[in-house]
């Protein structure tokens, strides 16, 4: 029974984000303006979010971003996180592989989430900002939030997936504990949200759907801004402290990963843990110019290996930009599995990029496959993951089994996200057998396919 | 926005825990047979606990024991836990105290529990036991010792108090994923447990039920071996382990501490952080020997405050040794307070001997005052304290109040001995002014302090 846990000295926590788009051989495209079609500029996204963020989501000039001193002060409350070696799982697997894992659960708020959600609140406060808004699914991102903005100071207005704010009522009360206001989406509270439970009375609600009603709550109220949680660049770029802290302790483990894994939902905690070691391989380093990227996604929302490369609103009102990516229609509205981060139509637009441009790979996991990793993972190392996690784990057991077939000493490294230890009721679920896969059909992905804006990027 | 934390190189975990036993002035008294009152020897409790815990329980000689490898090495999954200077929540309270805290929380099962069930369950395995049993409150012990059992390869089967186990579900499913088996108590399954039914249909549980019915099964089920989460001496004893790491954070911090607080149910996290703090006391080393000891438990569960020192059993069905402690009697029926993890009605022998001498103190705490700590404690400094740690925050806070009337830079240490992400219905009914306070009339004091044990310590 060993485990080995690497950190980093308070001085070794980077001072800089890595943004890839500056390396990017092939740059992404721009967002469109949903109704011109012309593309953006930083400057027209400063309505919605902090200009700094727009600043940081435009920006294919500097590789690397500096992290202003505040933040990286309010980082110190739980990073560096520990990058684990976890002997317990090889061992439970009986593989050769080396697997370690980057374990983002310690945050506070239980996932990696706080990354983005510091720096969001941190520039809102710097602009004078008063309330911020945003969406969240299962809650990881909401909770983060809320607590950053009570950090700042600022009042925070959360709509959450209405099917996640059933499922997980511990996260509201997180939320709540820190003084957000939440509300299930889609509700009456506004135009967004009116229309579509007009249409479909009976909807769920979806990512899509809650970003549609605060986008709508910030156009229209004094002095808020709108945070989002994954997809954009910038949100990825603050998620970068993730793999440049694991290169940093990779070294310290005397490794260097072969193979580098994330749950996929819009792409910030794969490309938080990716877009580092990308860059050997976009500057073809010797020793570093083999690196593997699996981004594992639900089989029941399959953005990136069965959906189309595409210009698609990021949310379901049609409220933001069009954005170039992988989407199954902004309109999909994923079946109602546990992992509820991942429960996304839409790809963010880099990692989008780089799938198209083969830097990196996808692989779709079924939900019960999902829990069965998990719960393996959780006896062997102690941890119990989030639904999400439990994907990156799921496709990290596969590898590590390919490995036990051709006895290849392959380095796995992948991102714990998140703790599940307010995700309980899954996991009761799981165990009792309740718990099913959702196929998803190619007529009925086909039917939100065909709704797509018909530009093509 | 700022918090500094303190911890240790992977060599500098201790490799001891302290005994206080061998150094009180005072040595506690034996536990008495429950039938013949005789004085016991370790060799009596050897059919109930795993030999070596009952070695140590009776243990006044040494006042260092060994920490095996096996259990060092399962401690470095989440040792050493950071010593953390509170500076937001000084801000907040406008004090010029000095406050840190130790944070248990970071452990994989979110409390200090863990500390002793490893050991614990690593001394059973040694002597080939493939079958424990215990009791649980709120569940962190119990998702500890399932934890620790599955780790080393043992069955674990966990009596939960029957309101925790309504109250809190999340914690049954933690246990359950780790593979054990969970009934309420008081349950059908026991004799014990059908004897209370019988005499109290409505019986909602307690620690005390909950032991008598693991007691039972451990004596009835070949093989298979009782563990407790608090209370005996050994187990407060693994947990020094909390009090000698921050000894050395400190030091690095550059203070020692002038009061210790801990909240209260058994005594074990407050033995554990209290213990080598107190060795200094009692060897009167100079600028170690004026701290104070403060136990902070609830006021619907005062047995430090307004219990009686006697003999008396530990248990509801009587089963157990007497032990000579401070006791509101071992047939109360504590409030249904959501610090169910404080919802016992005795304190372990050692810390009822050294409140005897007045080498600590107590004070009480009702559930919306411990709510309200807590609260304000999780908007600064992040993290949602569990309701039990939630007593110890309200202690603090009252002494760096009273700091700032006086001015004093006092330095206050406590234990936040586990985070609140599994108890989030506690906080939402606090938020939703639905908790109130549990007042303990005299009169219902003096029944259960009547039915003890006539027998004077």
């Amino acid at each position: 029974m060993k485990q080995k846990r690497y950190f980093l000295a308070e001085d070794e926590i980077p001072r800089y984000w890595y943004n890839i788009q500056a390396d990017m051989k092939t740059k992404p495209l721009p967002p469109l303006h949903p109704a011109t079609k012309q593309a953006l500029k930083a400057e027209d996204l400063y309505p919605i979010f902090a200009k700094e963020c727009c600043n940081q989501e435009m920006n294919q000039i500097d590789p690397w971003i500096q992290i202003p001193d505040d933040v990286r002060e309010a980082y110190k409350f739980y990073r560096s996180t520990p990058l684990v070696r976890a002997y317990a799982l090889e061992k439970a697997l009986g593989t050769p592989a080396h697997i370690y894992f980057k374990n983002e659960s310690v945050s506070p708020m239980g996932s990696h989430k706080l990354n983005s959600a510091i720096p969001q609140a941190y520039y809102c406060r710097q602009e004078g900002i008063t309330n911020i808004t945003t969406e969240t699914g299962a809650g990881q991102w909401g909770a983060s939030l809320a607590y950053a903005a009570s950090m700042f100071g600022i009042d925070s207005a959360v709509y959450q997936v209405k099917i996640s704010y059933e499922q997980k009522p511990y996260r509201r009360s997180i939320m709540q504990t820190f003084g957000a206001q939440v509300t299930p989406s889609p509700s009456m509270s506004t135009r967004a949200g009116k229309d579509i439970l007009t249409a479909h009375p009976n909807h769920q609600g979806s990512l899509g759907t809650a970003i549609s009603e605060a986008v709508e709550l910030a156009r229209t109220t004094p002095n808020c801004k709108y945070c989002l949680g994954s997809v954009l660049n910038h949100v990825a770029l603050h998620q970068t402290i993730i793999g440049l802290e694991a290169e940093k302790q990779m070294e310290m483990a005397g490794e260097y990963p072969d193979i580098v894994i994330a749950c996929f939902g819009g792409g910030s905690n794969f490309g938080g843990l990716a877009f580092p070691f990308m860059r050997h391989v976009i500057a073809a380093e010797k020793g570093k110019d083999h690196t593997r990227f699996i981004a594992a996604e639900p089989a029941s929302c399959p953005k990136l290996t069965r959906g189309e490369f595409r210009y698609d609103f990021g949310d379901e009102a049609g409220y933001t930009p069009l954005l170039p990516m992988y989407t199954l229609g902004h309109n999909f509205a994923p079946a109602n599995i546990h992992a509820g981060g991942l429960r996304y139509h839409g790809a963010g637009v880099i990692v989008s990029q780089l799938l198209k441009d083969k830097m990196m790979e996808a692989v779709d996991i079924d939900q019960l496959e999902s829990f069965q990793a998990g719960t393996l993972f959780a006896r062997a190392e102690g941890i119990i993951p989030a639904p999400e996690s439990c994907h990156a784990i799921a496709a990290t057991i596969r590898e590590a089994l390919r490995c036990k077939e051709t006895g290849e000493e392959k380095v796995i490294l992948f991102n714990l996200s998140g703790h599940g230890l307010v995700d309980m009721a899954s996991y009761d679920k799981f165990l009792a057998g309740d718990l099913q896969n959702h196929s998803l059909s190619d007529e009925d992905l086909s039917r939100t396919l065909a709704e797509i804006e018909p530009l093509q990027p």
